[in-house]
């Protein structure tokens, strides 16, 4: 069973595995600096549906079933499955995943999406609620720019801070400590992050809502466990985005840790920001879990990472909080995974 | 640590104790027939913030504040909450426990998202993941109706199978099986559901949507565990109305299973369809946790009820997947309570 450590942290002690994983994208994030590491590349972005929002539950879909593949495993070995997504009553989710026949608990952490269903994911395989889960999110460009900002036909200018929120989903299998094999990413640590909300108000500029929380959830971690950014090989923050990442590295200067060395952001990685045209970088749930689901487990599979601490970001306003005048809360969970 | 019994239950050994609950609601549900076991009603429908949205958040602050302080607890004390509701985003349980500095884990399961609260923290509680948790959940007639369907202003009639989404949260303090004291209720088992659809697109007729789901989970709990309905004193659902009810107990009829000397519905419970105007009955995740987190508990702790199921159910649509043509999925959590 986990250890609770300090405040905020619980320790995995049996250690989930990850069995599978697989991200499944669209043409853009196909065409980034990791198109190659994608299992499924778009080039539609309705995927041959009706609509974005349906395409948006497809991406989901062959993200769980691409990732059970892998791991060997049918939908029914499945004894519960984490997913969420941006939107509106988790729709991508529930349609994308409704025919599988799984025991079904949707969960709602924005673009933190994939930490957090990671996280509880694994806590429950940990204990032995669950034998097997999977952990899976997504997000649409198309989708979440008519639902949070402007009808894409509006063509609407973006802003030097705003992020291209990412069509892609990633999904996870995560089994029981039992199973573990040679060579098997394990999740070792977590931490569940509390709100913070500093006063941001700029709906193109969640970079700087989420960026704050990001530090809290870190320095907690660090408080708790006593290590520091050179014990890990990579701190991967979910979507901050230039602006968001310059600001973390900030705020944690003044608590004097400095993550710099090691600190990269998935909406830093998945388009090539002088040639993509995605102004601050990608957001969005399905960016972070698409770079941890493809590159990320590829290079600690590799051995080129060892020791990753995976910091999902999610900016928790909706249009309507942000029309009744309220600022942008934000909220990050941490996974520690192991190879 | 949980055992799993059959497919889709799970069995707690530990056994977590509510430490403490509170209901607080709007003007309507105190005039109803739980009136008097709520803890706070309130007969200003914005309860003196500036929008329905706002207004809603702070039903869920109360009640979590009332059920902390009912536990003996301060919100330094709990290791993680666990909350939902049905507006785009969860922005009610967003802003709602922003201030709350508490480890904070989103949950959207619609209405059945008190029994999914309530399940995810007996969980984390039975294993160690958490010493102190707290699963609240809430809805807003005003906010809800203009969300889901029409401006309350434009005045429109409702179908007899429409059911009147309550004005109410209920939470609940989830606390480490080494507290228990005499006297105190427990969370003996779960099942968390699988989606079901079986094709419904009435938007105003939920209970039906919602029906088949709530059958199977409990055919499948009946079936995990071997117990049947005359083992416990109320299978209690979440909202399914009156319409919802009928055609529960006609599907597991089917499979021989006859509930009805023990089946009650938090949507029938909260309002006196007679004199109050609902229709076929309440509905939103604050009626079934209302009900639950008041009239129940106090049932219980006063030895009338010993044995409770608890079934929450929700219906995973939103107005963008009807608008697209698609049927309204359902989903049902149990959890199996004891005095």
């Amino acid at each position: 069973m986990p250890t609770r450590i300090g405040k905020y942290t619980l320790e995995l002690n049996k250690k989930p595995v990850i069995l599978g994983y697989a991200a499944v994208v669209g043409k853009k994030e196909g065409e980034g600096p990791l198109g190659e590491y994608f299992d499924q590349c778009h080039n539609d972005t309705k995927l041959g549906e009706s609509t974005w929002e349906k395409a948006e539950s497809r991406l989901q879909n062959e993200a769980v079933l691409l990732a059970l593949n892998k791991a060997g495993l049918k939908n029914t070995d499945i004894d519960c499955i984490f997913a969420g997504d941006l939107l509106n009553q988790c729709i991508s989710s529930t349609f994308g995943l409704r025919g599988l026949n799984i025991p079904f608990l949707g969960q709602y952490g924005a673009c933190s999406t994939m930490a957090q269903t990671l996280a509880i994911a694994s806590v429950f395989t940990e204990s032995g609620a669950a034998e097997n889960t999977v952990a899976v999110t997504s997000s649409h460009f198309c989708s979440a720019e008519r639902q949070f900002r402007f009808p894409l036909e509006y063509g609407g200018q973006r802003t030097p801070t705003a992020q291209w929120t990412a069509t892609a989903a990633g999904a996870m299998v995560i089994g029981s400590p039992e199973k573990k094999q040679e060579g098997q990413i394990t999740v070792e640590a977590l931490s569940f992050g509390r709100i913070t909300d500093l006063g941001i108000k700029d709906a193109a500029n969640m970079g700087a809502a989420m960026a704050p929380s990001a530090a809290q959830t870190l320095t907690d971690y660090f408080h708790d466990t006593g290590d520091s950014p050179a014990d890990y090989d990579v701190i991967l923050t979910g979507d901050l985005g230039q602006v968001g990442s310059n600001l973390l590295q900030q705020i944690l200067m003044k608590d004097s840790i400095d993550i710099s060395a090691v600190h990269n952001d998935c909406g830093l990685m998945i388009y090539d920001r002088k040639k993509q045209d995605v102004h601050a970088g990608g957001s969005g749930c399905g960016c972070s879990a698409a770079v941890l689901c493809s590159y990320i487990m590829r290079q600690m599979l590799e051995g080129k990472l060892h020791k990753v601490l995976f910091l999902g970001t999610g900016a928790l306003m909706s249009p309507t909080s942000s029309q009744q005048g309220e600022s942008i809360p934000g909220v990050a969970h941490l996974v520690y995974l192991k190879a």
